[in-house]
């Protein structure tokens, strides 16, 4: 790789090399996010699809498609299908999170109401799934359908979760595949199952999509104990003021004496948060290694997605995918 | 039709008609709410579904399957994905409203939280889509899926639409086919098409449920300017407090004289409600004739409803379901 080539961002480098796809898609998403009896849907929408987030799902079903040899259109309708669903939940998640702010613009439901961020988002499930009918493809259907639960599944669960201390691993791990690894896996898996794939790349896709998400949900997780606000769009310590259980905060705890486990008690169950509580907290994550074991798990799985990858034929998409997983873990280097 | 049937309500005699497949229904819908990981999915889902509904949707895709002669399992699924999707639909709905009371019992938002609410409901809407996807049959998913996007665009319709006494009957039926008509449409024509029936056939079954559904919805939207809160499960004046621009007070705007458009700019688009408000909203409506042109417009579509169901063959369960158009509107004779 030359030095110019790596001064490029893997996305980036996918989405140079999927332009034409991506255009179509944009195009798509434009089209059926119109509505003709209601102006509203549409201004919510534009807000939030215009607001230059990355298309990093409907990329990862453009470049698995490609990848694969795909030659048809069906890969443009389900990328645009991954982008509505992805963009319903984030329309929800503002509502519950209460967010104000949502890649560096203030939310839709700040600009207009809970509301219509609300019913927008049904209405963008619903375009969503309108869009995967179109393909006439019932394992498609299968699998998003079943990430849609999982993803809703996951959402619920985070509420339950958060605020317990009780919160395991494991539970983490169930989260973090509905709020992020579900619709990644579904991405890429239907990528290979448009293209007709054998099932052992089919699945190989999938855990590809599976594992990257876990990787850039555990790093953002990380980055919100110690990244910029600049590059994550995130403030140190959102997820601490929220009082979600996260990886870091579940090994300080599960590592914590008595007297730190009353802090976190305070903290995080009983959400009483006074001046220095951060601080004291970034400690205890620091005493026992915590960010240190959070990295190196999301490494581990950024690992297991590019391990994945050499299931499927070699392909120029397939290295750029292979540095995507690098990449996703990089930012907490 | 003897005495002691004529006391029955037609529902309730589609109800005994059904019996064993609503059981099965309510069995799917038992297992199908149940959530591995997330426990509160489950118990915000059983609030609502075991509060006594009528089960009314369901009813109607078990009644026009059966009436079409079906003898497989899909309507029991299909009878099931529409009350997941009626359900999902009444949880926003309350987070939306902020409602306080639904069936005579608090509603989800206030024993939970909206949070719950919103992410309950999402849970709901893809167990729907999973359930109609196992059916097999792209058309079903076609029906359904749309019938989603329409009763998302009505909400949020009636969300640009309140307040607004621009509203016109026209945007009004297209709230009420969102709200109430889309869903009983897709419910009777999906009955057909899963029973392989002829388009004249299917098409017929989906104007009887689109009229049945405007006829229901136009009877307890009158129902709101004089029904008792006994049968309704509403108090009279909740539109007129929510400033919900109905059929009988889009009536009364129109004929009104400027003295009374200056009444109506104040209540409705200004929100400011004082005593005595609705009684003087009630002699506005009774004094242009707005409720007996209401139910006249009722009683229309219920005609229209039986007359569609003249094209399928006769059957004992036909005449329940013409019955049950009838009934609708007889609520309000």
């Amino acid at each position: 790789m030359g030095l110019i080539e790596a001064s490029v961002k893997p996305h980036e480098r996918l989405a140079q090399e999927l332009a034409d796809d991506l255009g179509r898609v944009n195009a798509l998403i434009a089209e059926r996010m119109a509505s003709k009896h209601a102006p509203r849907i549409p201004e919510v929408t534009a807000h939030l699809v215009d607001a230059g987030g990355k298309r990093l799902r409907p990329m990862l079903t453009l470049a698995t498609a490609r990848m694969c040899g795909y030659a048809g259109e069906d890969h443009v309708r389900l990328a645009a299908t991954v982008e509505f669903i992805h963009t319903a939940t984030l329309l929800h998640d503002d509502v519950v999170d209460e967010s104000r702010q949502r890649r560096g613009r203030p939310t839709a439901n700040l600009l207009w109401d809970n509301k219509s961020s609300v019913l927008v988002g049904d209405y963008l499930f619903a375009r969503a799934f309108q869009l995967m009918v179109e393909t006439g493809s019932l394992r498609v259907l299968d699998i998003l359908s079943n990430a849609a639960a999982t993803i809703a599944e996951g959402e619920v669960l985070q509420l339950t979760a958060a605020q317990n201390l009780a919160t395991t691993e494991e539970i983490y791990l169930q989260v973090i595949r509905g709020k992020t690894a579900a619709l990644f896996a579904a991405a890429c898996e239907v990528g290979g199952v448009v293209a007709g794939r054998p099932e052992g790349e089919v699945e190989a896709l999938r855990v590809y999509g599976d594992a990257l998400g876990i990787a850039f949900q555990i790093a953002d997780d990380l980055l919100d104990y110690g990244g910029d606000a600049q590059a994550t769009g995130k403030n140190v310590g959102d997820d601490f003021r929220e009082r979600k259980l996260t990886l870091p905060v579940i090994r300080a705890v599960a590592a914590g004496d008595a007297e730190e486990r009353a802090f976190w008690t305070r903290v995080i169950e009983t959400g009483e948060q006074n001046d220095g509580d951060l601080n004291m907290a970034l400690d205890l994550l620091a005493r026992h290694g915590a960010m240190v074991a959070t990295r190196d798990e999301a490494v581990r799985w950024a690992e297991k997605a590019k391990r994945a990858l050499s299931k499927v034929p070699d392909h120029p998409i397939r290295g750029m995918l292979s540095d995507l997983a690098d990449y996703v873990v990089a930012r907490i280097a």
